[in-house]
């Protein structure tokens, strides 16, 4: 199974995505200017390799720091933190890694710097090793649904390449073939960025699952003529009531499995849950520059001053959804609530 | 209202459409060695558009012989013809267009070359004027369905780049904003190759009607958030039960269009039903070449090995369809077969 992340000798190896598929170029980050910068530059991407890129940040910031005191250690620590999070200011998961990291310096009240360094070192380890386990049990639990040879349709990048290992819906799909069950996938290419095209291709090749590309126009065709037994994607945010917004054409998706009657599956983590939001109509979507639609790769493809809707994601209701596939095991949209509460 | 051909000096002036929207440049078609390489290089493209440079290239390859016998000029006629309909061996209209020209000749049995000549032209003109007209009466009927302020969603190019003016789809839109109706559209910009984002978003624009470009996976989250009354597109073949191909992602949108119990149109003259047919499951679908998908305008978009499924068309079932606008009126499915009986 091939691993986007690696940590040897005090450095953290990351595929540089912007390059995939055409390049296989992997970055050796050695400190938090360098994670600072491939964050920026989207060379790393996905909510959970996110979290792990920026815990591992921090301590790559301060792990020369170790012959000052515990104090100004962790003033570096702050520092550093703060620098990285204004790499993607609204990657929720940096944020959230960022500060698990610095606040499980408080354990170390006695501790000297080098000490310290080696706290977070061992958090970042851990917040790793959580998530590659939350992504293995999703995929566990979720093979049990797919039938012993399976058309599946996915959508955007909800793979390895997104987080510490397996990924999410790409995750269901590597554990259904270890199982020896015939998987096909139809990847949707997914405008404007196309992670499908680019990234899931890539990766499920990678892994010896056979695989082939559509533009997300061509979904509905490809349910009706190529027997496809369920769609499968991953989810950024799902409301109380199972509501869940994901990348722009989820909710296209949703209704297609409906209308054809296979079932459409959510895979993610528990932490996607929001539970501070009642139902879909709490998310706020961003809405993303209009040259990502006018262009792609700095080609044009539309007039230059043609205006845009470009929505980075949509809400998929959560009646169109047949089931929630968490680290927890398979769930209706009937028994989120008593799985949160 | 912006003329996409123009016939002038003997010559059949076009809009190059491998340059829109970058660059508004005619070409003035003089022969019929020119009007090939237009009509292979895909300069002038959309059945009803490809009929009229079909039977004007004819003349146009036969103007000049009008100095030897009435036989020679026949025989010249036919090479002609032959000629030309190797530019686009599939292209349905193109053949049509041409046999017509050929055989509306039959008529002039005493005539000499110089009045074949100039029966071959009347006949081009009036093929041209009778397209005009029947675009103009889609127009005029369809836009009786518009609301007084309306937002409407299109796919790929129904308009007047296609045809000898106006439209089909797009047609209704120019007539509603004639009535004083208040449009705006959003258009999908159709991969793979782009006929929304490229042409008809300066289509639109070029006729000062509001238009909105988005990604074709945008559709059903756009439906929601955006108040769209209808979505209409046109047609490439309608069985006679009233089941629909067209461009790849109209099926998409009939579903669309249905879950949110919205009117689906599909705006088509009566040449477009194909009484041989008796549903969509004896139309075949065309599956085009991976590259269309791999690539974005030329730039690589996946790995250059990824398989690739490319069906240039879908097929829309008649349940789907809330109603056919012909230049004969507006039609429900179940008024079809009647109507071509």
């Amino acid at each position: 199974m091939f691993q986007p992340l690696r940590f040897q000798e005090n450095k953290l190896h990351i595929i540089d995505q912007t390059r995939l598929p055409f390049e296989e170029k992997w970055l050796h980050i050695k400190n938090a200017r360098e994670m600072y910068q491939a964050i920026k530059k989207l060379q790393i991407r996905g909510a959970p390799a996110l979290g792990i890129a920026g815990i591992f940040g921090l301590w790559l910031g301060v792990k020369d720091e170790i012959n000052c005191s515990a104090n100004t250690f962790l003033k570096k620590v702050q520092e550093t933190g703060d620098f990285l999070k204004t790499a993607r200011p609204t990657a929720v998961n940096l944020f959230w890694a960022i500060d698990r990291g610095i606040s499980v310096l408080k354990r170390g009240k006695s501790m000297n710097s080098r000490e310290l360094a080696h706290l977070l070192l061992q958090e970042a380890t851990h917040l790793w090793r959580e998530d590659i386990e939350t992504c293995r049990r999703i995929g566990e639990h979720g093979q049990t649904l797919i039938e012993e040879e399976s058309n599946i349709l996915t959508h955007c990048n909800a793979g390895a390449l997104a987080t510490g290992a397996y990924g999410t819906a790409l995750s269901v799909i590597y554990f259904a073939q270890q199982k020896g069950k015939r998987v096909h996938v139809y990847v949707d290419e997914t405008r404007p960025l196309l992670q499908g095209a680019r990234l899931t291709t890539w990766e499920l090749q990678r892994n010896n699952i056979p695989c082939t590309l559509i533009c997300d126009n061509m979904a509905a065709y490809t349910v009706k003529q190529k027997n496809i037994g369920c769609i499968i994607t991953g989810a950024d945010r799902i409301a109380l009531n199972g509501d869940t917004a994901n990348k722009i054409g989820t909710y296209n998706l949703a209704l297609i499995a409906r209308h054809h009657d296979i079932p459409f599956y959510i895979a993610a983590p528990l932490s996607t849950f929001d539970s501070s939001t009642p139902n879909g109509k709490g998310i706020v979507i961003e809405e993303r520059p209009a040259e990502e639609v006018r262009n792609f790769h700095n080609t044009p493809s539309a007039p230059p001053d043609i205006p845009v809707f470009n929505p980075a994601f949509d809400v998929t209701p959560a009646e169109l959804i047949t089931a929630y596939i968490t680290e927890k095991g398979i769930h209706s949209p009937h028994t989120i609530k008593g799985l949160l509460a």
